[in-house]
């Protein structure tokens, strides 16, 4: 059959799939300096946040994502106090990093500020933590802003960024983890989304080379579900300077003090598994 | 943008969302006495069979579902010798059944001989232990072959149906988990596929409902990515006959004498894993 103008449909080229969601109509369209941001109303995952033509989150799914960039790399660092977020612009990150209360101070590096204004007002749940004292907000270019970071300034880094074109090629290369490494004091940890782990791979493996490379001693790559992303299955890797990866503080995970929808300590653990195909490339990494 | 008609396009109703493969032909298409079978050509996922319309499995992403339709509820039974597949008609299951040395007879019930028949031309590499003497084969209805069962004969139930429509939709009720209780012995499992966790609570809810009603103890819902299918995340609910299904024997299943693409002890650990929202559902039961 063929769909008729009343869907949103994204194309995955590399994947050979398309994914379509029912559009009640469109809510705002704006070219940024950097990019094309569009706002649905879908029938079934209400608003959808478009840039470029790739869904970036719906606000019936986004807490797979948000939860799992979030609560696996605070929960594995002893104490997370200092934490970066490169990208991240709807904010959903940024509120679950700000429900840890050990976290002292969260900086968001959001290269397009309008990402920022169109969740505050599309997705106005995810902006519930914006106002919190311990955020703060710098629009510009996180590449640059993670050269010139202050060495062992800052216990974890999460970098939510678009896919590894346009503006986010940057983020997925040696010479920016290489300054992430600088960044980040001992024990300290990057988690980057790391697209699908079934069509993938081609950016899955370099990246943990590359975060190899740079000096990080281990990788590991969580997977959890994504229903908006290509192929429904995705993943976040993470960079550990010095310390386990696996480890984490499952007690407090279990006890945590505030809410999740998809994140338990159980669940972390889950995540961390890996599927037998990617174990066997790894290996041969 | 709309696709043009180089694709295959499933609309998922109830998820206000539609799933496209580009097609490079259709190489088969027919309607049995109990559906309509097509088979495509897909540019990236290898030879796709849909049943009235919806995807059932593609050549690139079927190693998921059925390796995790076998070897959880294989591994958990502490020696399943005596195993019934109803439905799984594409042999895809099976194939992964009789990778388990231990066990010895396994009958697969389906109501649609087509399926296997075309398995065997489009699928060859689900169908290689279709001419193991442990496998049997019956095309008929599942439904009456559980209530005619010999009480106690079977170790372990795979249920691998179509949705709960047509005629899967007996599949789902308790008076068949009534029948697949009488059929199996003391610590006898059922396993059967259980749709999305995201989109589908109201058949997985009451499904939970109906097997403890029909007598199971113990019921758990495991999950994993399932690309082809609405949400990309699907999941597999086990019930079970006395005993646990969260202990199984993971040293054996570390130790595996057979390759799997997904499968591991700790793939199956992670599967268990139950998602927040999810569990305070299953509170309320």
């Amino acid at each position: 059959m063929t769909l008729d103008e009343n869907w949103f449909t994204e194309v995955c080229e590399e994947c050979g799939t398309a994914f379509s969601l029912r559009s009640r109509r469109k809510l705002h369209e704006e070219q940024t300096p950097f990019q094309k941001i569009e706002i649905h109303d879908t029938e079934a995952f209400g608003n959808l946040m478009v840039i470029d033509g790739f869904v970036m989150l719906s606000a019936r799914d986004n807490f797979l994502y948000h939860e799992m960039m979030a609560h696996p790399a605070l929960y594995t660092h002893r104490a997370p106090r200092r934490v970066v977020i490169i990208g991240g612009g709807d904010c959903g990150t940024l509120q679950e990093v700000l429900r840890h209360p050990e976290v002292e101070h969260c900086l968001q590096v959001e290269i397009d500020e309008r990402v920022t204004r169109l969740a505050e007002e599309y997705f106005p749940e995810l902006c519930t933590a914006n106002n919190d004292p311990r955020a703060e907000f710098l629009f510009g270019d996180g590449i640059r802003w993670m050269k010139e970071a202050e060495p062992g300034s800052v216990d974890v880094i999460i970098v939510d960024s678009t896919d590894p074109i346009g503006p986010a090629r940057g983020l997925f290369t040696e010479a920016f983890y290489r300054d992430c490494h600088r960044a980040v004091g001992e024990g300290g940890i990057v988690v980057q989304q790391s697209e699908s782990p079934l069509v993938h791979l081609e950016i899955l493996l370099p990246m943990h080379r590359a975060m190899r490379a740079a000096g990080f001693e281990t990788t590991h790559t969580l997977q959890f579900p994504q229903p908006v992303y290509p192929t429904g299955w995705w993943s976040a890797t993470m960079a550990r300077k010095g310390g386990s990866l696996l480890e984490f503080r499952e007690m407090e995970a279990a006890a945590r003090p505030f809410e999740t929808r998809y994140y338990n300590a159980e669940i972390h653990r889950g995540a961390l598994a890996v599927p037998e195909f990617f174990r066997r490339e790894l290996e041969r990494l």
